[in-house]
């Protein structure tokens, strides 16, 4: 391989415009046709490009601002009551990095919205409040604090939070700007309310075991039939695998989220993980195609993306683009401090898309740029 | 479900504007944040949305302008001499429908390009010429009209025509506005030319037979084994075939190429297919997810595609884009003809969203609109 | 289908013997040859015929004996200290049912064996004791009664008890049989005593989680990381689903000890489940494919096999053959019942063999035959 | 490892008998239980053990015995009329080696067998006739001269000759003693023929193309969908892969028929070869586990297995058991010599029994032991 990457060599699109060419190139457009060269260089580019940039929510800022909207409109009115977070440079597809969406929802004790479902996937990581739940193809699921949960694909799915709860705040993460770019997306309403096909909680009290699946229960489905995953069963496999490993030097103690009945990704188009940072630990650098977008469920640090730094703490939500280099620091040197994430790995994985690159400059850690 | 698919119901969005929601909105803009509900109903479509229209390009007056791009510049300069064809709504990701790109590339005898390689996957259809010939990966391939060759993605590949042989045009298809959208694209050149790892057509050789495949041979890589699948078998096939099968209501008889060591697609990203339409059928429409390039290797006819109808005869190229009813109709009584097409139909499967509706209105013929 | 299973019908082997035929027949012989017909009725039965009966070890018989053994033989002089259970039909191949072995395994505090490795599988249940280990490819594994730990083909793999513990009695369940009828069993010594690779109990501490697994390791291998399943975990797993499902009409509440990375079997040829009984819970009978040795965790009860009732409590150990009609009866009707079981049912899987019947007469509870 | 075999070393049973031992072992078989220590070196051997012998029988002795048994029975009397191979040590089960069976069948032009099914897998090699055909679940297909044809479990099959045909002989293959010792086997009759349900010869027209599926149908057996490999394209697929391949040094060019859509084995427990040795080829020597029953199809030549020399031609059919030393030898110098053979390598493979061991003594090739 050729490690030069300039475009000055044999192999690369390298014509000189004349008025022949010119002319040429018009009586082609006329035809709905063009010359590759006068193009290639652009749609071949050396490395990865991302098109979005690095950016950070403060929940400082945004929580007063999401929970006003609960008196601004009302969740008839607005289908869900969402405030959704963009990236500076994906506005056109209303994406907070590459082709994924995220958003934060509030809902008020005794609030609900109505049911429906969309070839888009999505997920939830529970913020605030108590009493929420999700009904999920007739499911209905209990949310705590930090529990993540899922609603996939073409499941029919609605939110609200009981009577007897307490205001609830979620973060919403969808991959709407993708399916709608695949051109492949749908919406349908539920008529009415969904009826409930089980008991509640029946998937994580029937997926939730470790090492044990149901014998008698055929799951033919393409995502998780375990449709929530506590924090209390979460965190605690995060501290018991702490234990006995290094951890990568990129993530610290990283899990990903899995479906239990095939050990790979929870849906079909978007993943998953939680990380733990030890105390002061400050991970090496590296890059890495796939979108991702973070949420602090613990603790408070930083991030160096693409050279920048970000502070967190709890609730904050920062996002990394495709092959941008990024490291993650825990401040605490008594605490850990843990990163819930979600991307579309699934995604480059399944296309043959994902390579990953370590930061070998100054021992692994970029030099800041400001 | 509820069939009603208009916006003015409880599940859409649904609020009236007022100032003191500009100024919310202006708020959460200078946060990176907007209210979902102002975007809601755009992003959330009832039934998936193509960007693209459907096209057709014809070889008639294509082919002397790309005989002409040999006489305008050299295979050193271009990188590849190619005319491609673009979508008129898809001109900025230069895709000639959905995410798909094709060009026309011509290469005179004893021509040939350098190597390269690169995420993006490409095909090849094979239409005029003779003693063409593809490298991938150290495997020479001879190339014969019709023919339908492949080069995976970062396999190296380079292309040319033997000295002996006749100037060759064949059509290209690749990927590279879906690897480009999806952030993962990359390139590299090749210093110098690709030694040769295998004898002369070892693939196809080793990998064409019929329901046998070489038993002490590994082979681990996400693609076919078989580079070249060539007409003088790929035909034939479709004969036996058309003797025994009633054929699809939709696309008469339609086999998809595939790698007969796992059955499906030849490559990770984009699949294809052939299909042969019986004298004087007339197929009946549908429409589905996914994108598709049609090139005509045989006789002549016409498709209606979302009601426009486009006549084609051998060598012509057109596009269907995802979700548009379509059917095909072959205008001669006495001879078959035949359609090569590649599609997205992988990523459309792997992840989720191939869905596919018949017509059924008017017997399931279209109404042509002109 | 005809649902006469007589051999007097046409599809049977029906000829009757001649002088002619028996010559004809000793001429076969002395070619290392026979006459299809005089063997097809027998090779050919109507249903899958067990060779095994169904049998029960009472522990309070074999106890005793297994201590005894711990003063009769060292584990130096006996490789392992085991007494194994043998099905009265199949002394020839020391098996338990069809193709499984079982024995009960004593070490005593301070014991150890020497390392090998088999490419039949292994596993274990914890009966008795504290303070035991297994050592399974350099990590080793604690182990608690009622815990179950695997020892996968081809691992390397000893056991023993920490000074400080106490005498640990354990059941061994190993496919033995079935690898060596399959002419590929082969076994081989450790030099020494393995290396610790990882630390103490890495396998459950890394992939013990629920919903989670570790995101930066590669696991390459044909069977569960996870070799050890607590009872700490699984019991708690087992009541949380018995509390929203109805359960199985044939097992009650029952859960599949499964590859985490995969949702599937624990290894390449042994299964193993575990199943709650509730109070009184008394389950249908039926039938199918795959040989069964079930130990009783917890409680008391008694299961009807093939018309023979076996009263069993904790400890006990009972097999049930092939294709027998069995039911199971917790006889409290304040506790719960619990039995461990293992089985070859990835064998009837993979190789598409197994099926399953409900015995349908009287209301689906067997007629006690005395 | 511990290359040492001996069983007098640490972690091999060594127990001297004593005559409190003796008085142990009898208390202990008194409860259905045994002391491990007594089997343990006989059950655990350190190398795969075959219980079958070598064995050759020659076509020449048995095509007028296999002729005379049309004189001798009907197939309504017989049900199937074969002569079946046996090996010299497997006689218990029926088997021409390990745990396969095979027999040769003739059929008389306007004969024909009634449907019947079974969980063991059939197949079929053609040696001799014309007009025969086999009837798989409605798909009648008609045989030649060395097609492979297979019956896979629980399809509906019957076989017939043509009245316009000529006595066919062929060879069958089944797995009825494995299927019988994993306790799994049944049979069933089926009332009357089995009415077509596809044109004759469906599944090789739809199914026999090279790299073509059919794109417009559903197949989810898991079998092959193509039920006969025709000699007419399969020899041809060897021609060309020898044109391009060094072959197997323990082979030559050797060919797996496959299921065009997985790439695997054609069914579900057994799979089948067809290999070619190029004029004068002698192969080198290696053992595997896995049994394996060969034909001649073509040619002449002799296997040298465990030490013994077999010689073979046209339509002899020979075994070589598991794990025992190989090689084969064309003994013409100008004509290729082609062998068929069928194995149990899909139950070696899904199973994780399969092993290799190249025979490394005197550069690869046994000293004959006579």
């Amino acid at each position: 391989m050729n490690e030069n990457q300039s475009d000055e060599q044999y192999g690369r699109a390298r014509v000189q415009t004349t008025p022949e060419l010119e002319a040429y190139y018009k009586e082609l457009e006329s035809l709905g046709a063009g010359a590759l060269w006068t193009v290639a260089n652009d749609i071949e580019p050396w490395e990865p490009k991302p098109s979005s940039i690095p950016m950070l929510w403060k929940y400082d800022d945004l929580r007063s601002l999401v929970l006003k909207s609960s008196e601004l409109v009302t969740p008839e009115q607005a289908g869900r009551r969402v405030v959704y977070l963009v990236n500076d440079k994906r506005k056109d597809v209303s994406a907070a990095v590459g082709w994924l969406y995220t958003g934060i929802q509030v809902t008020r004790p005794g609030e609900f919205t109505s049911a429906h479902r969309h070839k888009a996937s999505a997920l939830r990581f529970i913020m605030e409040g108590s009493g929420g739940y999700t009904v999920v193809d007739g499911n209905k699921i209990m949310l705590e604090v930090n529990d993540f949960v899922i609603t996939p694909n073409s499941t029919w799915h609605e939110h609200g939070v009981e009577e007897s709860g307490k205001t609830c705040i979620w973060q919403d993460g969808l991959d709407i700007p993708l399916i709608n770019a695949l051109e492949a997306n749908d919406y349908a309403v539920f008529d009415g309310t969904q009826p409930l096909v089980k008991p509640i909680n029946y998937s994580p009290l029937s997926y939730g075991g470790a090492g044990v699946v149901p014998a008698d229960v055929v799951w033919d489905k393409p995502y998780s039939p375990l449709f929530k995953y506590s924090w209390s069963k979460v965190y605690p496999a995060l501290l018991e695998a702490a234990k006995v490993n290094e951890g990568s030097p990129y993530d610290g103690i990283i899990m990903q989220y899995s479906n239990p009945l095939s050990g790979g990704h929870v849906m079909q188009t978007m993943g998953a993980s939680i990380q733990l940072l030890r105390p002061s630990e400050h991970t090496k650098a590296h890059k890495h195609t796939g979108s991702f977008v973070y949420q602090c469920a613990k603790g408070k640090g930083y991030s160096i993306i693409d050279g920048k730094r970000f502070d967190w703490k709890e609730r904050d939500i920062f996002c990394v683009p495709s092959w941008m280099n990024h490291e993650h620091v825990n401040l605490s040197d008594t605490e850990d401090a843990v990163l819930f994430s979600f991307n579309d790995l699934p995604v480059m994985e399944k296309l043959g898309l994902y390579q990953e690159q370590a930061y070998i400059e100054n021992n692994g850690y970029q030099e800041k740029r400001e």
